[in-house]
């Protein structure tokens, strides 16, 4: 260890030795000179907690272990506890005994924070700890500090990312290869980029759980994740990609994040992108966040979104902040949702139906005459205009065609509306398909 | 102004009321209760230099204005010193004062923190004071914070920049529109992209002045920017773009800092790169920075690397760091240039000569038997292998046919001696066109 400094090391306790407590104390070992050259001290694991010992592929040397969190947590030695073990319980409890025994947490549990952030948060300040999160939201990409700090000039205006890797990386095989989900889902869970039970990657609530936090960060109000709105991606099929590319555009799976004239948009859905947009060429396991502000105009922040060791450099980058704000005094921190706690806003949450988005239809049509005016009377009804549209050949031996339009940008309220009447016709066949289109302002 | 802390305001002086000084009181007055509710004080300009008060476009409501920079930097009642002249002197010397006074610095100066940045540092040491510099690299793009902080868990392996906006807006206009560099740059003087002497953005200066910065603080090597290799793009031509396009690639102009077993690289030059790389689709006067960390991976930071509030944004971004430390003991504060300062490495800058690259090769030849034969003889005694080969149809009354070549990776030294060896056959009109490619890593 190549101390360079006549402070004494920091003594960290890390809980779960899994992945990404595998990554952490192999990135700490093998970094430890760098790291005590940045941070002035070094920074040691002295005691680690794990469900299976025998089975961690951390590095373990000089390290105390248990399969108590409690022991980890109650530590007198130990000044910086890391959580790591996922989930509510005991996660929760345990950061909340840590904050109180006087240790500062760092966690990489988006589902902890998205939920239980606001009571974490507030429990830290009665003890006046700090929280790092950084590693919550898209892995080894600094975006927390990057909107929190290096945006503080900033009214911020809206954040949008990729912010499920593996929501994008399915996306981007289907495009790329021709696929259709349930294939390429399958081999996502071979490659392990997706769980066994795949559901909160690719119906949104892991995304969801990140766009709470980024929101909460760029517009200063509580962490609200029952607010959001939240699609995922299993209804997308292969015409439909190739659909989104014919017309110019790629989809992703976004979080968006948007201050309208009625308060905050809060959704996660999937999305037409116009493909000259960087945003659309972010392919494979990859997240990237678009963020706007007033003075800076639109940032990207791109990188692994997921992963041992992307994820282990966003924990130890918190470690290091962690010490180097040890000496100041608690009021002068970077607050936990980067508004100080009693200035928080109480900006509303805008209800979906109320949200006013473009659309990508796609609708199976009866291969007879008069079904297109049928289409276009009823979004015509519904004061819905139409962009562009799109009719395939069918084959000689079908009996319906896919109808394809973008429409102009309607009020959700009116477009399900539109998509009920539609629905209703004897001659589609439900249901009709409905991508959200969002336009960026010109990059 | 909306006070939500009991905290005094902390009084800022400004030298420099130019485009990007005239940006900070804007974004400042504007963002004024937002940037409180972050802060937890009000930040209040409340003393300018400028050397023409009339001209400004400032918003100098409540602020002391003087023609004499030197009343700001002795006011007793300002904390933070806001640097925005520009140019070497009398900015080195207005900063060294400051520093002495006990006032912390914020600065834009890209020139000046690559060639003063040493002293100016060592000075703001033996005060106990912080020198922010965020806004002179690539505007508005949080990049120092995000390398010096974000990516602190990492040994950092590369960094490769789009940093001068001028310079990309051109090589994209050329590449866009099918136009020459001549015309491109009038344009761009024109639309005020690019300054009436243009040297320092098309010949490359500014971005080594911005390499050197990131190249200290990702890998904690003092700043020497009288070792870093400059070309710029200004013998660039229409056909290079197009050549280059044909093979799959787009010409940027790139800084780029990489370790390798020599030491450290530090170069500037124009540069092909695969078009499937995020960087390549970097177009007008946006910035981008690739980072490579031995855990997170590539990480990209993309946006305005200029204008007044770009980096304003980043201007007040440091103010609110400055700030939020001015309670911190100086030994726990982020060192300046990453690592400790008695704690830099001296890892030698590796000689251009030494460095490999493969190369693309533009040659005229005269359009006669044998010529192909001569160059593909000179390239192998010099053991180059050639990659890709194009010749282009030469119009029937042409006496000279360009002939485009990639070879693989050679010491620069060896492509020199080809270089000079092909220049001086008969057949070949000098001088030959060299344009280096990079291989980043896959995405």
């Amino acid at each position: 260890m190549n101390t360079v400094s006549s402070y004494p090391p920091i003594k960290v306790g890390i809980l779960g030795l899994g992945t990404v407590g595998g990554g952490v104390t192999r990135v700490l070992a093998r970094n430890a000179s760098e790291i005590s050259r940045r941070a002035g001290r070094d920074i040691l694991i002295t005691h680690a907690a794990a469900r299976n010992l025998d089975s961690t592929t951390a590095n373990t040397t000089g390290i105390k272990l248990t399969q108590e969190g409690l022991e980890v947590v109650d530590d007198p030695e130990v000044s910086i506890i890391i959580e790591l073990m996922g989930g509510y319980e005991p996660a929760r409890s345990l950061v909340l005994r840590a904050l109180a025994n006087g240790k500062h947490v760092v966690t990489a549990n988006k589902a902890l924070i998205a939920n239980h952030g606001n009571e974490i948060f507030a429990a830290a300040r009665d003890a006046g700890m700090m929280v790092g999160f950084e590693a919550a939201v898209a892995g080894g990409i600094p975006i927390i500090k990057a909107i929190r700090e290096g945006l503080a000039g900033n009214h911020l205006e809206w954040v949008m990312g990729i912010i499920n890797g593996t929501a994008n990386f399915i996306l981007s095989e289907m495009r790329g290869k021709g696929r259709n989900f349930p294939d390429v889902l399958a081999e996502a869970q071979k490659l392990g980029y997706a769980e066994a039970d795949p559901t909160l990657d690719i119906e949104g609530i892991d995304a969801a759980h990140k766009l709470t936090i980024l929101a909460s960060i760029a517009f200063g109000i509580p962490l609200q994740f029952d607010k959001v709105y939240i699609e995922g991606i299993s209804r997308i099929t292969r015409d439909d990609v190739a659909n989104a590319t014919k017309l110019g555009y790629r989809i992703k799976h976004l979080g968006i994040a948007r201050r309208d004239e009625h308060g905050v948009q809060l959704r996660v859905h999937p999305t037409l992108i116009p493909q000259r947009q960087l945003l659309a060429h972010v392919n494979g396991v990859m997240n990237a966040v678009l963020v706007k502000g007033d003075a800076v105009g639109q940032n990207l922040f791109y990188g692994a979104g997921a992963g041992a060791e992307p994820t282990a450099s966003a924990v130890v980058a918190d470690i290091i902040d962690v010490v180097r704000t040890l000496t100041t005094d608690p009021e002068n921190r970077v607050p936990h949702l980067a508004f100080q706690p009693d200035a928080l806003s109480d900006l509303p949450v805008v209800p979906m139906d109320e949200i006013e988005t473009a659309c990508y239809l796609r609708l199976l049509a009866l291969d007879r005459p008069g079904v297109l005016a049928d289409i276009t009377r009823i979004l015509a009804d519904c004061g819905i205009g139409i962009e562009a549209f799109m009719q395939k050949e069918a084959p000689a031996t079908a009996s319906v065609v896919p109808v394809v339009l973008l429409t102009n940008p309607v009020k959700e309220q009116r477009m399900n509306q539109a998509i009920a009447a539609l629905e209703a016709l004897d001659s589609i066949r439900a249901p009709v398909m409905r991508i959200r289109l969002d336009y960026l302002e010109s990059d």
